[in-house]
């Protein structure tokens, strides 16, 4: 049995006590954006129920030009007010050479990859970064409550760092 | 108290039953990709436990560059291996017109968004049409296994389409 087809197979449990429908507009009014990494349960780490917050999620947790879409999708169509960036210890993007990534893509594709994504070397600052990318993106028009925070894959513990 | 004060209020109790340290590799080698939307708790949806699959998640859970970057990354410097693409009833990009929203952002802001991410009509038919993008996408070294999946927000039920 492939992962796949576990994950189906658990969805069918997970089906017999859904609570039901919600309205696709985000009760808390909140988006949060984070990286893709495995060990980040927001449902969890956060409390969130069906239907309180979207998730926009890449490698990083970077504001990129696609995550930007998204916010603005959000916010736009879809009434939500506050953003969280949450970045986290042991990232993949800490220390990443985009640059030697791109060109090993293109080595072995022919097919220039058209992102400029570096990684990071100072967590802290780099989640900082992302907030004031979010905070002058003039697509977004409520910016006054964006905060960043760090999560610690170690003990699951946020801390506000921006 | 906003609806971050609360995430941080619940992130308290999490630590308290966090069960530790997880390796960076995901355990099931698997990579989801999906919509942003409220509804979607893929950990519960899907059975997840901390630690076993990365989360990618954009408006619309499409295979835009961004997404591609992030999926070459998981699988080239993470070990993942299966894709799954998960897309949902009642979507907000189902009928969205992107390029009259990107006038209206250029509009209000005299920024021009430098995306191109339509909207669709037909759920089925772009899922299928996502996963031809993955299966396709020459950076992404691992295409054997990309599966399409439709999520119904009423039922929590996951249909495979592709």
């Amino acid at each position: 049995m492939s992962a796949i087809d576990h994950l189906i197979h658990a969805n069918e449990s997970y089906v017999a006590t859904f609570p039901g429908p919600r309205p696709i507009r985000p009760k808390l009014r909140t988006t949060i954006i984070t990286c893709m990494d495995s060990r980040l349960d927001l449902f969890g780490a956060l409390g969130l129920d069906i239907g309180d917050a979207h998730l926009i999620r890449n490698a990083g947790g970077i504001p990129t030009d696609d995550v930007l879409r998204s916010l603005a999708i959000s916010q736009r169509t879809l009434g939500t007010r506050e953003v969280v960036i949450i970045h986290h210890t042991e990232c993949g993007m800490d220390g990443f050479d985009d640059d030697a990534f791109r060109a090993q893509l293109t080595a072995e594709s022919g097919d220039e990859p058209p992102w400029r994504v570096p990684g990071f070397t100072d967590l802290r600052e780099d989640t900082r970064r992302s907030v004031e990318t979010v905070r002058s993106c003039a697509w977004i028009p409520h910016r006054d409550d964006v905060r960043g925070f760090v999560f610690d894959v170690a003990t699951a513990r946020i801390e506000e760092v921006s």
